[in-house]
Order: structure tokens, then C-alpha cells, then sequence
């Protein structure tokens, strides 16, 4: 086995016991909470660990993308959520040749998307499961009220080739109560209207652990659990020993007592800190803190002794 | 040839009229202050439009990485600059191999980086130029004062593999005068210590309309001034209209009169603004403003009338 001395960096270094240990917990935080887990695979894009996730008992993945989704049942991933309004001639050609091969469901928040969907996938005898995506407080995608919900899910259970699936929600961070009382409304609202949700999906690392057996909520999409990140742990979930993806650098230059250089920059690192002071830690340097980055390059600066 | 409505979104365009617009803008500059043109290649990592540079009349090319330079030394690009610090067995070797087959140019701002390139080329016949990086303000690599400076150039120009190419520097932003004093008086030490520098490399596209034939910078290494960006615009580089690259998206959900959300990103937009506020322009669209980035989405707010 090569020495870390041999590698070349910038490299990520995934600890595999650390991410199974990750997965094997949040797993038995489902199980104890009556949730079904169906992990998001944008973190780690690796049909390895999405392996790992269904043999450790989550019921399918959740992808971002088409291309994701293709590389995932390629690979032999079997029931494949793809959380996204899928809309254009292109896209949803591709969706319907994934839906032949995978246990395939998306969302819609619109008519436009719905029009899309009811169009391509016509085969009563092989529906496309499709859930409605609720806005409720994140502010970005999502059916505004539980009335409108009830609205897009009756076209879908109306349409020929289209079966209603649920409810689907990215929840606002640390308001999860709040999500749960809207998908409640819902829920209830489409029960009398004789429509069952079969799956009510949310997600979001941090408040998967606060999620309890009151909840609405019938499966959960975690991502970041896998690896966890800086972010992760100034949310209180876990530490960074249970960190499990880190990146190796290099000190190109020392140019200063109290200014080092890396050869890892906004592509290694990613200047998207999600509002956090910095751009990430030194493992093992007390004292030092990346306080820019251009692209190739860290910029690190030493407090005294660091 | 393909209509605008048959691409697959998220897609980057590029006006390859501005583009080559933007080449001879800068070439002329250049041609007229009597700089050398040597654009940095990393904005674009196309062979094809560093073919175009150099026809149009740039003396070579500058890359950051040395992934960045072998593919462009395979595409044909002969004579390459890259202003990093090369350490480490693995990047000395393939260091060495681009050596062999290009016009091949680094820098080094530290003993350490000199004592791995000193112990790669030893071929007197064929030594590698080796320029001096320095600080001249931006405080990330570089000697800090001219006398490093000459320190450094002393050793190069005594290992037999190396030979003293010159200076190097990154300035900070909007302090060209600053760092051209800076290296004005390195030069003069340097000559009187006998070292010519054969080229004073300075980088930066706003800085290079603002450099003058009173400068002692031989060589300029821009590299947005080919698409320009907004942060451009804002410098009082261009217009939009002088930008030739854009990203072609679509909105996904539309689910409030003043919000739309994009299929574009951060990964296809960028979460890096340099300080801008914000995260894109909306062409074509007065008073709509990407608010907003998650990975796959791009969340836009709409005033009235949007």
C-alpha cells in the first residue's frame, strides 16, 4: 500500500471506516424512528458508497441530476428518487429511458413540469411516480400552500401515465416543526380528497437527527452525513474526528513567519462556505487558519508558534 | 447549425466574436506600450483559443498547473510559463518531460523549491528558466524584499540545470505602481550584481489597461480579458456586451410572482463573486437578480414588472 508520501496533491482522502461508521448511524437513527433513509448521492457521486447505503439498509438513493441518476443505475442501483422539476424534450427523454431500466420518481411544483411528465410517460401499466415538491419555508422550489398541492396532485393521479407518490419537501435549516405542520395539512387535506401519500420525503444533514417518531415525515434524504463537513460539526453534528473527507495539500511557499501558501485553492477547497468564517481547517496545526483562496492557491495564515 | 432552444441547459456559451474582439483589444494594448502578451490559459484550458492568442500575437502562454500545461503542449502550444512553485518527485518529473519537448519557464520564491529544480535539470546545455516570484503587495507567494530577490537569482544562476529568468509577480489589485516600484529597484540590484533579468512578468487583466511604457514590466499575463466577467465590468473593464461568455439556463419552478428558480447553480454559475454582491446578471431580464445559489439551483428574485 503506498505511503501517503506518495501521493501527488492536491487529493481528497476519504477514511472509509469514518463514512461507514457515518452511514451505519444515521441508518440506526432511521430504524429507531420509523424513517426510511434514502440518501443523497451528490455528495459522494461514487456508485461505491451509494452500495454501501443500500446494503446498510436505506430503501433507494436520491440523485440531482439525470447524468447522476444514469452513472447510479448504470452501476446497478435499483430505486432511484430524483428530486427535480424535469422539464424540455431533451431531459425528458432521457427520464423515460431511466424509468425503463430503475424504480424511477421524480417531483413537480408545476403545471408546466406536470404537462412535461403526462406527456412522455403514457404507459398506465408502467406509471411514473411522481410526488409534489412543497415550499415549506425554504424559499426556493415548492408548491406554496397545501392547496396547491392538493391541486398538482390530483392532475397527477388523473393523468394516464403518471401516479401520485407523495409529498417532498427541503425543509428550511432548523425548522423542521414548521415543514412538519405544513406536510401535516397537506397530508390530511389529500387523505380526504381520497388521495394517500405513499412517501413524504424531506432532508437535510443536521435536522435528520432532530427528526422524531411525531413527525409527518416517511423518509429522509441526508447527503452530507456520509463525510461530514466544518459546517456539519459547527451544527453540532459530530465532531471532526468523524469527519471523513480531507484533503492533502502541500506548502508551496512560506513566504512570511505567519503567511504559508497551499496548493489547494477554491477548486480544491470550494469557496462555498456556506456562511462560515474561513475556508476550512488545518488538521493538526493549532493556531492556523486558511484565510484565503484564489484558485491554485490557500493562503494560510500561522498564529504565533503555529 | 443548432438553434439556441435545441441546447441542453445548464450550458456555457461563448461569443467567439467578443472573444476574439477581446484578443486583438489586448494584443494592441500590449503592441502599443511595447509589452509582451504571454495570456494565462486557465480562464478558458482551451487549445483552441490559446492557438488564437498566440497568432494574434502573444509570445506564449502562461498556465497554473502542469495538467493545465501538458495539454496544451499537446495541442501545440510551444512556449509555456508556469508561475508555481514545482516541488515534490512527482511534478519534477513530469516538469522535466514538458522541458523536453517546450519553451519551458517557472518560478521559485524560496530555497527549497530551487534545491528540487536544481536537483531535476542539471543539463547545462538545456537549463531551465527560473524567474524569481515576488510580493509586490498581494501577500500570498513571493520574496518579500528585493534583496530575497537577489539571493535567489544568485542561486539559480549558479546551479547548472537553471538559469535566471527574470522576476515574477501577482500584484494586488489596483497597486501596479507600488509593485512596479518594487521590482524597478530589484532590477537595478540585480544588474548591478551583474544578473540581467530577461523578462519582468506581471499579471492581472483590469491592472493591464492601466500599464504604462514608463513601467519596468516587460511581460503581461492576462487572463479574463478573453470573456471578461462582470467583476470586469464593474472595474470599469468593458461593457456587458464586451462579455463573451454566458450560461444558457432555464427556470425550473416559478413558484412566487417574484421568484424563479434556475437549473443553474453554483456548479454552473460559480459561488466565487470576488465581493460582488450577488451571484449573476440576468440578461435581457431588467430588474431580475440571482439572490441566491444552491449546487443545482439558482434562485432569482423579480421586481415588479420583471
Amino acid at each position: 500500500m503506498p505511503s501517503i508520501d506518495d501521493l501527488d496533491t492536491p487529493a481528497i482522502l476519504i477514511d472509509a471506516a469514518r463514512a461507514e461508521a457515518n452511514i451505519k448511524k444515521a441508518q440506526a437513527h432511521a430504524d429507531a424512528h420509523g424513517l426510511k433513509l434514502r440518501p443523497h448521492i451528490k455528495t459522494h457521486k461514487l456508485p461505491y458508497w451509494a452500495k454501501k447505503q443500500v446494503a446498510a439498509g436505506a430503501v433507494g438513493i436520491t440523485c440531482q441530476k439525470i447524468g447522476e441518476a444514469e452513472v447510479m443505475a448504470d452501476a446497478g442501483l435499483e430505486d432511484i428518487f430524483l428530486p427535480y422539476n424535469i422539464l424540455g424534450r431533451a431531459k425528458l427523454e432521457r427520464l423515460k429511458a431511466l424509468h425503463g431500466r430503475v424504480t424511477l420518481s421524480v417531483t413537480a411544483d408545476s403545471h408546466e413540469t406536470l404537462e412535461g411528465l403526462a406527456a412522455t410517460f403514457t404507459d398506465a401499466g408502467h406509471p411514473l411516480s411522481v410526488l409534489v415538491e412543497c415550499d415549506t419555508g425554504m424559499g426556493r422550489c415548492g408548491v406554496q400552500s397545501p392547496a396547491e398541492a392538493i391541486t398538482l396532485a390530483k392532475v397527477i393521479d388523473q393523468a394516464k401515465g403518471l401516479s401520485f407518490g407523495g409529498l417532498m419537501t427541503y425543509p428550511a435549516a432548523g425548522r423542521a416543526a414548521e415543514a412538519d405542520a405544513w406536510l401535516k395539512t397537506a397530508r390530511d387535506a389529500l387523505a380526504a380528497a381520497g388521495l394517500e401519500c405513499k412517501r413524504i420525503s424531506s432532508g437535510g444533514t443536521p435536522d435528520m437527527w432532530r427528526s422524531g417518531k411525531d413527525s409527518v415525515v416517511t423518509e429522509y434524504r441526508p447527503g452530507t452525513y456520509i463525510y461530514l463537513d466544518r459546517y456539519q460539526v459547527a451544527k453540532g453534528v459530530g465532531t471532526l474526528d468523524d469527519c471523513a473527507l480531507t484533503v492533502l495539500a502541500t506548502v508551496v511557499s512560506h513566504p512570511t513567519a505567519s503567511r504559508a501558501i497551499l496548493d489547494s485553492g477554491s477548486k480544491a477547497l470550494s469557496s462555498d462556505t456556506l456562511g462560515l468564517p474561513e475556508f476550512g481547517e488545518l488538521l493538526g496545526v493549532p493556531g492556523a487558519r486558511v484565510t484565503g483562496l484564489s484558485e491554485e492557491h490557500g493562503t494560510v495564515t500561522l498564529s504565533d508558534g503555529a
